[in-house]
């Protein structure tokens, strides 16, 4: 019998806090749980496999891309703030297994491959995501690369650096393929972007994405829409030489890998704690596993309830990470709060292009069961004569009869993407579009039309409900 | 006995709805009730005593300092449109009496002087605001202007083409007073703004305003703050030429009255109709004025229920109007629809800085008897990585013990106004801080810090109501 598992023996009175994983959602919840309890009443132990802690992992495109100069800057705490702080941080530390029954982990010096156990009284699991690889010849393939965390982004420059021409492949269109097609642009490479769907930022309805993938065609960006990636062809070298689909090839010096992430929830899963049809793990509304009195888990490894549907969702997010932590830290630091959901908020940038979503999208209130009246509009930014005014198109979503929001989506330029916030709160309270025409919105020439882009589209779904009730 | 008042006789089972005034409010409720309405169900008369129909007064600022090239601009909708609209629009033509015994309008052509009798069945009463004039020697004078009405914007611009020197004083710091000493500024002029506060912007408690004084004396305006002006001193040739206060006198070749908007309810008083503390009329939720099932009122001539203190303010805004105008519309046209009230919503510009405001300052929540806490925060409007993070400063009311939101203000630069906008929907959802701890809002490293301002003030103000409850 391991001796740190004698807790009350070692430590006294002392409480100890495991967290597995250095990134947002453990080390807010580690920083929240120390500003409630002081070293003297809890240990914080907290276990990190890679190179950094609390980094941002939305700001690597921006790094690539040189608008960002340095990757510190994308550090918003490093471990020697985290100890300065009285949390115990072993880094390179991988964490191999949960044993809950007896309250302890098993964790592995990834450098000196020094392995031990460490006991807990209360657990946070916050161990990400990863990178979702295809499984076809090649994805292994230098030259090939993910872009999740600060180690792949050095790594992808440092292939960057090494590329012997300047044609690059983005697979996938999601918000991290298109902010990565950006990037590489702005290096001076020629992009082409390989897209499963029909258009990109499948984050939006079809008719909205059209927008964003005639903003990247215009930026010199190669659509290739409905082709599924088959296999990764390479040199001579083993290094990646072309990206094939079923009936193309597609030359590449570097291919990066935007096709999203999955849970990184095996050592929960092998530990029995419930992972949900996303497989990731199921927590109450204090963050707490289900089941679990004494373990929290947050960030990129858990599902979240959608407040529009109903229905757990996948949403790794740093700012839901963030919030998460904050959760978590509170309730481990003996104080108490709950993280309600989500309403599926989203906002991306391609070049001077805005896009925002919140709520759902046709497919996913059809999905539900919901009936949808839907409208979009054209306004602008500012008031029509005022200087810089853009146009804006804004798809709002109402459901059937009762007219309740359901969801928003926009596409503009300067100021488009966070009017979607508008929404996410309307959302949040439930309101109809009916409601929402008569917000107080923020009214000057040089902000919005005196009619806010988002106030027509609600007027417009609220005519349109009425129309369609009666 | 006038023929026109037989109506049943004259114009068969057709109604007759009479608007006075031809701005947003009286032209948008009579553009709505046509919407609804047909010209064979319902005339429409409406009165304008002026040259313009439908203008933005809140965009004269930006003509007078040159962003706006044209004061058409400024049109949204000419008498030519509204006609053509089936509205019969008498310009130049002033209501000079109401007859609510008889459900008619007395007015008088302007320009010839004739003079008639219009009998309604229904009355849209959109009669619009007057600027204060102050009450002293040579407020009359050439030189001394308004900025209510595109004349006055007319007028402003001639004499600043007259004046003999660059001289300008703006009396009042109010957000027209800021506005206008900006565009003068673009216009080439010294100048000065004269200002009974302490600081600009009383729409923002004191604090933040000093964060505009900063601004405007940085923009090279010479800010006097605390002083009353007493009188206008003219020139030999009558013309103004400095403004005076107590204890100084400020050069002048042309005075701009920044100094607010009353009510134009002369008609409405005379009739008999129900005004309230602020001179404004008032209605129901229909907004049809209280006790006349035939008789609506809206725009800058009625006043509004402030949803977060309960009681009646005066909130003469375009973006109101405009709503107010809709609601009548709808009503008039024999369909429904409602006004709830404001929350106090207010954004505006000085250069590159934003300024915003929603709900109770901390002198309003004290005179309606609610006890709060309040934070003041710095964050960004970006990642603080991104290029173009700008510093902004957030200040949150919340009520004591319960938590509820009542207000917050906004100062920064660019994406700094619009944020007020989540609060604005928060107050109307009654949200407490601690709900909006967890809202959903839009994240992306170009659009905010991964904790959006308003979300660090809402967490601040939580663990203040938490630390002060307890």
């Amino acid at each position: 019998m391991d001796m740190d598992m004698n807790r009350a023996r070692d430590r006294g009175s002392r409480e100890r806090l495991v967290v597995i994983g250095g990134d947002a959602a453990g080390m807010s919840a580690a920083s929240q749980a120390r500003r409630l309890r002081g070293p003297d009443e809890l240990e914080i132990v907290a276990f990190e496999r890679g190179h950094f802690t609390s980094f941002s992992a939305c700001g690597i495109p921006y790094w690539v891309g040189g608008d960002v100069a340095e990757r510190d800057e994308l550090i918003a705490r490093t471990p020697g703030e985290h100890r300065a702080r009285d949390i115990d941080l072993r880094m390179r530390t991988e964490v191999t297994e949960i044993d809950v029954a007896a309250g302890r982990v098993h964790a592995r010096d990834v450098d000196s491959g020094a392995e031990s156990w460490t006991s807990y009284d209360k657990l946070v699991i916050a161990t990400g995501a990863r990178p979702i690889r295809p499984d076809m010849p090649g994805a292994e393939a230098p030259g090939v690369h993910g872009v999740q965390t600060l180690d792949d982004g050095e790594a992808l420059l440092a292939s960057l650096a090494r590329a012997r021409g300047r044609r690059a492949v983005v697979v996938g269109a999601g918000y991290i393929g298109v902010e990565m097609a950006e990037a590489l642009i702005k290096r001076g490479y020629e992009v082409t972007v390989v897209n499963r769907g029909k258009e990109p930022m499948s984050m939006l309805d079809p008719d909205m994405g059209r927008l964003v993938h005639r903003a990247m065609t215009g930026l010199g960006i190669t659509m290739v829409d409905g082709a599924e990636v088959t296999k990764m062809l390479t040199g001579d070298d083993g290094r990646v030489r072309a990206v094939a689909t079923g009936d193309a090839e597609y030359p590449a010096d570097v291919v990066v890998l935007g096709i999203g992430v999955e849970p990184e929830t095996a050592l929960a899963r092998a530990a029995g704690l419930p992972l949900g049809p996303h497989g990731g793990l199921l927590t109450d509304r204090a963050m707490r596993v289900r089941g679990h009195e004494n373990i929290w888990a947050g960030g990129d490894c858990v599902e979240v309830l959608d407040l529009v549907s109903g229905l757990y969702r996948y949403v790794p997010l740093g700012t839901h990470a963030n919030k998460h932590g904050q959760v978590i830290g509170t309730n481990a630091g003996g104080g108490y709060a709950t993280f309600p959901g989500v309403v599926g908020t989203a906002v991306s940038k391609v070049c001077d292009l805005e896009i925002a979503r919140t709520g759902l999208r046709e497919k996913d209130a059809h999905r539900v069961g919901l009936r949808y009246e839907t409208v979009t509009v054209e306004s602008t930014s500012r008031a029509g004569y005022y200087p810089g005014a853009s146009p804006m198109t804004v798809k709002m979503l109402a459901e059937h009869r009762t007219g309740r929001l359901l969801g928003v989506q926009i596409v503009g330029r300067e100021g488009a993407a966070k009017r979607v916030d508008v929404a996410a709160v309307a959302l949040t309270a439930g309101m109809t579009v009916e409601q929402m025409t008569s917000l107080d919105l923020g009214y000057a020439p040089p902000f919005s039309p005196v009619w806010d882009p988002v106030l027509v589209a609600a007027r417009k779904a609220t005519a349109k409900v009425r129309a369609t009730t009666t």
